[in-house]
C-alpha cells in the first residue's frame, strides 16, 4: 500500500481590500485548506468565498484561529490575556467557521492553529492544552494538527483528540524535533532537492532528519505548503510532483 | 385570555475593557435579548456572557447584526457595499451567533437588526430583502424582529419568515407608523404616563396612536426597551410594572 | 512657456502585512503622492515609509484622508456622524501626517480626500465645506486637491485655500464636468491614445471635452493616476510619455 | 520651601461610543493627564475634548503612547515585532497628540507609556532604549514619566530626557524599588491612612518604605492617580487632600 500524505496551506488571508496569497493556484496543488477566522485575517466575505472555492476544488477545509490580532496579523507573540478569554476567543473563530461551512455544505475537518499562537502553544504546555480545549468544546471529532514532539501535539492527545502530525519540507530541524530558529544558519532549506529529500525520509522511512545528524521517529500526516512567499505556487507544484514520482500518494489525512 | 407581550432588549453591547448598558438588571425584566455579534459592538467573551446569563435568566436570545462598523458603533448610514458582501457580512454575525449559543444549550430564537442598518432596512426595500435573505439563509425559523408599516416587515413577509412585530414606548408615530424624527417636536415621549397609555393601546387596543390624532392598525408582539439610556432601568421596571398592573402578560412573543 | 501639469498618485495605502500598489515604481513616475492615514489603509510604518521613500524620489507628499472604514478601504459612503466628529477626524489625520513629514524633513504639500468621501464632498455643499475647514484647521497654505466644477473645488475657494484642479484620464465627463458613473457606457477610457488626447484637450487647450460633444473650461494642475489596477504602472509611464512628446512639462503644481 | 508633587492620571480612554474614566472629575483633582492616542484607546474626537477639558481646566497634557492593541486595551503584553516598526508606531502616537496640542494650544510637556509597554519597557532595557528613543525623535524636551529603579528610568536618563518619577500610593514595593506583584498578598494598599503615610515618606524624608521594612532613596515628582477604579474621584480626593494637609502643594513638575 502506497504511504498517503496530506498537503495543508493556509488559505482565506486577504482581508477587505487586500489581497493576500494565490488561493486558487493552491487549491489546485493541496488536499487540505486552513481557512483564517478574521481575527489575525480574512473576513466574512473572504471566509465563504475561500471554502466555497475550495469545495468546488475538492479540497478539505479546516479552521485557522489566531490571536485577535489583525494588525499583528497573528504574528505577534501575546500573553497576559486571561486564559479563559482567550479560550472563547478561539472557540468564537472555530464555531463560525463551522457555521459557515455547514451552510455551503463542506464539513469541516480540522483545525490549525496560527503564527505565534502555534508556535506559542508547542512550547507552552498549559496554553497548548487551552487549545486543545477550546477545539474539542466546538466538536471533539476535529481533528488538531500539530508538529510531533511538540506540547501542541501532547496536549491534543491528552484531550482525546486526533492529532494530524505536521511536518515542514523548507526548514530543519533540531534534535528535539523543533524548527531550527530562523535566525541560526541552514534553519531554511532552499534546495528543492533536498527538500523532497526530507519529506521523503519523514514519509518513507519514518524519521525526522535532524540537523546534528541524529534521527527523531515520525508518523507524518500532512505537510505544511506555505502560500504567502514569492514563488510559492512553483516550489509546491513542484514538490508534490516529486514526491508522487517517489511513489507518495497525495491524499487528505485519514478521517479518525 | 391574557394579552401578551415580549420586551426585548440590545444587550452584549461591551467590546473588551468597555462597558456599555446594564444587563445584569436588565436580563430582570425583559424576556428577549438581542445580543450584539461583535461588528457594532460585542465581542466572543461578552457574547458568550451575555448569552449564558440570558440562559440563566431565562431570557430568550436573538442576534443583534449591524454594518462592519464598530467605531460608529453601528449607527453610522453605510451604502455603497456589495449587496452579496452585506448579506455574507449579515450571515456570519447570525451564524456566529448561532453557533455560540448552541454551545452554550441556549436557542436563538430571533434577530434583530441593529441602528442604522435596521433604520435603512425600514425605508428600502431592497436592503430589507437583503436581511431577510440573510435570516433565513441561516435558519427560516428564526423570527425577525421589525416595525410594523415598514419594508422590512414587509420583507420578511414576503420571505416566509415569521415576524415579531416591534412597538416602541417613548417615541411617538407619524401617521405612516414610522417613529418621528428625533429632529422633530414631540419626538421623545419623556412622560411614563404617556408611554404605558401609548403602549397599552397598541397592546390592548390594537392600534398605534398617531401624532396626528389618526390611528393605524397593529399586532404588537415585542416592545423595545431601551438598555443604554440614563435611568434605563428604573424606566424599564416602571414601565412593565405598569403594563402588568393593566393585565398585560409580560411573556416571550409567541412561537411559530 | 512650456503648460505644466502634475501627476498624482494615490500611495501608502498597504496595511500590516497587506500589500497594496506598486508604490515603488510609481515614485519614478509621479510628482505628487497622496498618502494614506491610517484610517482606510496606510499605517504609521507604512506611512513613514511612504514619506520617506517619496523624499527620496524627490516626489512631493500629501495627506489622503477618509472615512474611519478601514474595513471597507474608505470605498463605503458614510453618513449620520455628527459633522464635528467628522471634523475632527479629519484633521487628526492631516495633522499625524504633517507630524511625520515634519519628522522626515518632508514637507506636507497638499491634500486630497479619499473614496467615498472624496466622491460624497464632489456633489454635497456642507460635507465639501467641512473638509475644507479640517485642512485651512491644520494649516491654511495647505492646497486642496478638487476636481473643477464641484462642490468640493467651490468650497476650498470659498474658505480661501489654494486648489489643484484635478483632472481624469480613463474617465469620461459629463455635460456638467462631473465623472460619467461607471454604471454607463462609456466611463471609463481604455484606449491610452484616447486617454492620451483627454488629458491634451484640458491641459492644451483648457477645456473638458464632455461626452455629449460640448466642451467645459478647466485649468487643469494635476492629473489623477491610479495605483492599484492591473498593468497601472505602464499605462502610467506611456501616459507620461506621451504627455511629454507632446509638449507638456511634468512638474509639480504651482506653489501658492 | 514646601515640597511639591505632580499628581498625574491616565485620561481620553473612551472610545467611539463607549466610555471610560471620570476625566471631568479627575481634571479638577490632578495637575498633568496622560492621554491616551488611540492605539490602545482614545479615538480623534476624545484625543480633542481630552486636550481642551484639560487646557481648560488648567491641567498639563502628556502622550499615553501603547503597543496596537485596541481588542486588549493595551494590557496584554505583545512582543516579536520588529523594533523600528514599533518605535515607530510609537513615534505616530506622540507626534499626533503633539499636533492636535498644537492645534489647541496647549503644548504637550510628557509621555507616559501605557499598560503592558510600560510594565514591559520597566524589566527590558532594550525596550526601554526604544521607548526613550522615541520620545526623543519627537522632542527631546519632552519628559518621560517612569518609576525610579527601572530600566525604564535608566534608558530616558541614558538618552539625556528628563525624567518625572513616578511614585505609587495604593501599590507596595519590592525591596528592589518595583510594585508588588498583584498576586502576592500585601500587593495592594487598600487603608487610605497606609497609602498617605507612603507617599508622605517618598515625598517629605525621600525614602520608598519597601515590603521587607528597608527602604530605597527616591526623588518623587509624580504620583499616580488611577481614575478607572470604582471609587476612584473620591480616593484622589481624600489622598490629595491628606497631602496638602501634611504641606505638600499639589503642582505640575518642575520643568527642565
Amino acid at each position: 500500500m502506497a504511504p498517503t500524505l496530506d498537503l495543508n496551506c493556509d488559505m482565506g488571508e486577504s482581508f477587505g481590500a487586500w489581497r493576500m496569497g494565490e488561493d486558487a493556484a493552491m487549491l489546485e496543488l493541496v488536499t487540505s485548506a486552513n481557512v483564517a477566522c478574521g481575527f489575525h485575517a480574512g473576513d466574512p466575505v473572504v471566509m465563504r468565498r475561500t471554502i466555497r472555492d475550495a469545495r468546488a476544488a475538492g479540497v478539505r477545509v479546516g479552521a485557522h484561529p489566531s490571536f485577535a490580532d489583525l494588525y499583528g496579523f497573528g504574528r505577534r507573540r501575546i500573553s497576559g490575556e486571561r486564559p479563559e478569554d482567550l479560550e472563547t476567543q478561539l472557540i468564537y473563530q472555530i464555531v463560525a467557521m463551522q457555521g459557515i461551512c455547514a451552510l455551503e455544505g463542506h464539513a469541516m475537518t480540522h483545525v490549525k492553529f496560527h503564527g505565534a499562537l502555534n508556535n506559542m502553544a508547542a512550547e507552552d504546555a498549559d496554553l497548548a492544552a487551552l487549545c486543545a480545549r477550546a477545539v474539542k468544546a466546538v466538536d471533539p471529532a476535529l481533528a488538531l494538527v500539530a508538529m510531533p514532539h511538540t506540547e501542541a501535539e501532547r496536549a491534543a492527545l491528552r484531550a482525546g483528540l486526533r492529532v494530524a502530525r505536521e511536518i515542514y519540507a523548507d526548514r530543519s530541524y533540531t534534535p528535539e524535533g523543533r524548527l531550527t530558529a530562523r535566525s541560526l544558519p541552514g534553519a531554511v532549506i532552499h534546495d528543492p532537492e533536498a527538500s523532497a529529500a526530507q519529506v521523503l525520509a519523514m514519509v518513507l522511512e519514518g524519521h525526522i532528519p535532524c540537523s546534528d545528524g541524529s534521527r527523531l521517529p515520525v508518523e507524518a500526516d500532512t505537510l505544511c505548503i506555505h502560500g504567502d512567499t514569492p514563488g510559492a505556487v512553483e516550489i509546491a507544484r513542484a514538490l508534490r510532483a516529486r514526491l508522487e514520482a517517489a511513489g507518495v500518494e497525495i491524499a487528505p489525512f485519514a478521517p479518525s
